[in-house]
């Protein structure tokens, strides 16, 4: 099909996206699923899901698109390049989100892409290779756990056969629940030839905002070491018992809560240590607590440096436990390495900010994305913009119509590099 | 009326009790209530209760004793001497027990009363002031909130009509309970002339075995000040959130149980700080605790070093709380001040063990007994006897034959100094 008729881009630089069409289409997708406190409950594969694909897809079949949906309901739209032998640039994120989340998280993602299709029709540019925006089924996984269901199952890191058994806590399937809504695609789950894949997404964190700066040039996601340590000392009575004989679990708890924090502090900027659930047994005000349950949340980019962290919650554990007379049972319950994104995508990413002359920094994702199970079969990078207070999955999650619009720019540029402009609407050449 | 014909007595110096025959007292008493992993479950107030107050009377009955019972429920069975117009000598404590309480908690304190009586019986011992041995009503406290109502009540530290209007989970007044048993006596809960009050009871902690002492001679309570802390940070996520830009409500918690700790070690021997209660909000594996409620519990025997551990206390807070940026409101929620048993009491006890060529040693209540709001009305002390572990409030409860039958016999000797014997069956003048 062809693209619609639209006046020639005026200049030789690149076109900029338009501000207020990705605002509004933002707006638009938040009223499916609409929360009173202003932000949006639309869980994957309900039929606000469905809506909420219908809307998408529609748009993309309005710029001219190819619609492909895979198995695990992943949706493609493809605009094509004037090199169809060429491998594809794909660009997106996810349209579900947390029960109470906002308007932003992964929506920004997936219609920055459209925006991209948008502004590249508009000003009639022509890329050698083609360009994808993607919809990612389930990236939340609060339905269906695990998250970033569908771009693992692309990737080839969750299976498509153990992933469509997943039942929600009705016992409803995800083979089911998509099936219900029409979203189990004809189409196998591979990657095919992909040159490069961007994803646009609010920060999440506070540290753009904290330190004023409009662009986040995402290097890497911090790996993730997750831990279950129970500590068993002696209940006993609050009042009858002297400390030199007591086996205090909290106590312990407590001393390497402190240690979990201060080795993360200790290896600034990379480093995280959480603490984040902690049971207390008997839990009466009273009773020395003879156990306690704790979660312990290491992170760090380098995989040497988050190894180090965990042989010094060891020690810790260790120390502790010898010094209050306790025991300890530490289970690994998750592990991810560290993954770094494609340098070559990475700088196109930087690239863009410059020549746009956006305030910029390298910066990592602590969170998990789409973007790092892609990044195992594809060239990889993220594109982060601020989010007010660092507050996301949570109604109130508030990204500013300026940011949104910078990151977009970005993403064109990057795309733009990749995907090689063939011809603009203006006959003149991409400029270097 | 008359006291049963016994052989006289056959040494100058006193009798000693019978130890099968306050073996067996305890354990029939024990089969009321009793529960299938070998503890009581006999609360206040209950038809249990009222079955354990009926055989404690009948057994005092037996032995010739007046019974008493009080507006509250206490019972006051009396033994008199050959001066009415003398104080009396008191003994006693409970027979209420836990939900899962055990054989000795109250009991024996109790039936070692009784057995004294037995044995001044059975050696036709006349003392001068009259004796009485008491059951305190509700010491437990779990089906009617506050412990130690009884002698609260008796020592004027609780109002009688408040206590007869608490009611219990199921709507059921202490009043309308103790109709309901028939235990709600005429008698005026007014203390008489309580010449001294001796309360034998295991220890429920862990010293006397730990040192391999028999007989602890308890010279006070440690004061007890109770709060409740809440420390507020910010939520958010583990991962995005860098650890400089972290406002984590668990780590400061996790330093103020550290202090608490450290604090009441420092104040060695009298010293206790215990965190039992500690709540995460949101209480999620990879969220930072924005907010940590917390419970702390401060004994000390000296009003002035518990005054400092508070101020301790505090002290850590607002450190903690300007090191991590969190917010603290800190509320006490109880305040117990410091009871110093009666000097001559204390010694009666310290005397009888000593003769008794029992292994002793000072050592201070860390829990609440009756005796301490007696002390608040007549010249109290305790005798503790070890308990296995220092475990109490729980069915595996256990004391030995010999170090209960130790613990009576020292109650003996010291109730025998403070009523002083007026004739014995042998005609024989009393010991020095």
């Amino acid at each position: 099909m062809n693209h619609p008729i639209v006046p020639p881009a005026s200049t030789a630089t690149p076109p900029t996206t338009d501000r207020e069409r990705l605002w509004q289409a933002l707006m638009e997708l938040a009223r499916l699923g609409a929360t009173p406190k202003g932000g949006v409950n639309r869980q994957a594969m309900t039929d606000l899901d469905r809506q909420a694909r219908d809307l998408f897809i529609a748009w993309c079949r309005a710029e001219g698109c190819q619609i492909r949906i895979d198995a695990i309901g992943n949706i493609f739209a493809r605009r094509p390049g004037s090199d169809a032998s060429l491998p594809v640039v794909m660009t997106g994120s996810h349209i579900d989100t947390q029960p109470t989340g906002g308007k932003y998280d992964g929506c920004f993602g997936v219609l920055a892409g459209l925006e991209v299709i948008r502004t590249l029709n508009q000003h009639a540019i022509v890329t050698r290779a083609p360009i994808e925006v993607v919809a990612w089924t389930n990236e939340e996984g609060c339905r269906f756990p695990p998250c970033m269901m569908g771009s693992g199952v692309y990737a080839g890191q969750l299976g498509l056969d153990d992933m469509l058994a997943r039942c929600d806590d009705t016992g409803v399937s995800v083979g089911e629940a998509l099936d219900a809504i029409g979203y189990r695609g004809s189409d196998s789950v591979v990657p095919g030839d992909v040159k490069a894949y961007f994803e646009a997404h609010i920060e999440q964190g506070p540290l753009l905002e904290d330190t004023d700066t409009t662009l986040g040039v995402v290097i890497g996601a911090l790996g993730q070491k997750w831990f279950d340590l129970t500590l068993t000392g002696v209940e006993a009575h609050a009042g009858p018992t002297p400390m030199h004989l007591r086996k205090d679990a909290l106590v312990g708890a407590g001393e390497i809560a402190v240690a979990v924090n201060r080795m993360a502090t200790d290896a600034a900027p990379h480093g995280r240590g959480t603490v984040g659930v902690m049971t207390l047994h008997p839990g009466s005000r009273n009773v020395i607590p003879g156990q306690v349950q704790m979660t312990i949340d290491l992170r760090h980019l380098e995989p040497e440096a988050l190894d180090a962290m965990v042989e010094g919650l060891r020690r810790a554990i260790d120390e502790t436990c010898a010094r209050h007379g306790l025991g300890a049972a530490l289970e690994a319950t998750a592990d991810f390495p560290p993954e770094a994104f494609d340098e070559a995508c990475v700088q196109a990413v930087r690239a863009g900010a410059e020549a746009l002359g956006l305030s910029h920094m390298d910066i990592v994702s602590g969170a998990g994305h789409d973007a790092i199970f892609v990044n195992r079969v594809a060239p990889a990078a993220m594109i982060f913009v601020p989010c007010e207070g660092g507050i996301s999955h949570n109604e109130i999650e508030y990204a500013t119509p300026d940011d949104l619009h910078a990151g977009c720019n970005v993403l064109l540029r990057a795309i733009l590099q990749s995907a090689e402009v063939e011809r603009s609407g203006d006959h003149r050449k991409e400029p270097a």
